[in-house]
């Protein structure tokens, strides 16, 4: 998946609809956790041992929610200047410092 | 950037620390739902013009927000064995058919 | 309103229906936060203007995402053991604390 | 606890510093929504028997938490004109409607 590209291809079809006004980065933010309260949505009344086990229409409708919020996210990106790889190598190095490996579990999670 | 990578780096960072047994889909949509907001508070006092002009710092911040929502995106489907391309592919198509373009955006958006 | 009354009808709702193992905190919360998002949608796309002028039909639906988000919110503190009217007046104390008056709106906002 | 008076504190709260521009019905849901993803975050690692057993701490921490989704969600309501004891009223109505009671749980939760 090449993000640049899927970036250029949402600014497509938003201009194709005459959406850009819509699409600020605050708007797309509340859109965003619309979508992603959808995804909750999903597991809501599930078990811990159901949301492991998804029959397929379920499993369907989740990669629909997962592109939603993903999609939301690359525009929120792509309108506020925001690198997304960079982004992603800086917190992962951040995250590597926060929670260092070999703690017990439940002092980091 | 390479989601299967990033969803093998993220799958080990998360043994490393013992994680595993916390990381079901229930979980992680509840922990991406909770970054999902951390982003939205950037925006909540903002007027649209301002959400539009970040400075360096406010972009910084976003970038870790839209990193932490990305990184439990992935590790949902990665658990729950969603393929995040199609999965993206087949919603831009829906998309395409539920918004035609050429209606007033204020039909649509 | 009384709140104690509101959350025994709920209650009995709930037992009526054979919910009771599905009504934790954790899922409740979950339910809550997807409530939430469904009145944000309400807003998402408006400017702030047409958000303080909502017509008849949006105002009777923001009253339904409201209500939705009170009962579940209710319903978390019932099951939680928490008494709503002295933590919001804790919480008010704490507030009068945290932002002074009398500073500028950009400092305590 | 008296709804209409807990409105009121809350407007002159906010008059008194200043904040009546930022406080749109569009701006409180953002807050809102914040403020609800804060207590999905205290159970987001809990076990569905954990969420039913907080320590004392934890309760306090959820007090806090509910309060502020509860003020907000009374601010978004005295700002948009809707009563929040009659529009409670409707929807436990639309919901006994929707929920018949007598079925199994697994059809309505």
């Amino acid at each position: 998946m090449d993000i640049a590209l899927l970036q250029q291809r949402l600014r497509t079809f938003a201009n194709d609809r005459g959406w850009e006004p819509y699409l600020t980065p605050k708007n797309l933010a509340m859109a965003m956790v619309v979508e992603a309260a959808e995804l909750v949505e999903i597991f809501q009344w599930k078990t811990a041992e159901e949301s492991l086990a998804l029959d397929d229409a379920t499993r369907t409708h989740l990669g629909e929610e997962i592109s939603d919020v993903l999609m939301y996210l690359l525009q929120i990106a792509d309108r506020s200047g925001v690198d997304v790889a960079s982004a992603v190598e800086r917190k992962l190095a951040l995250n590597a410092i926060k929670y260092p490996a070999g703690l017990p579990a439940s002092k980091t999670v």
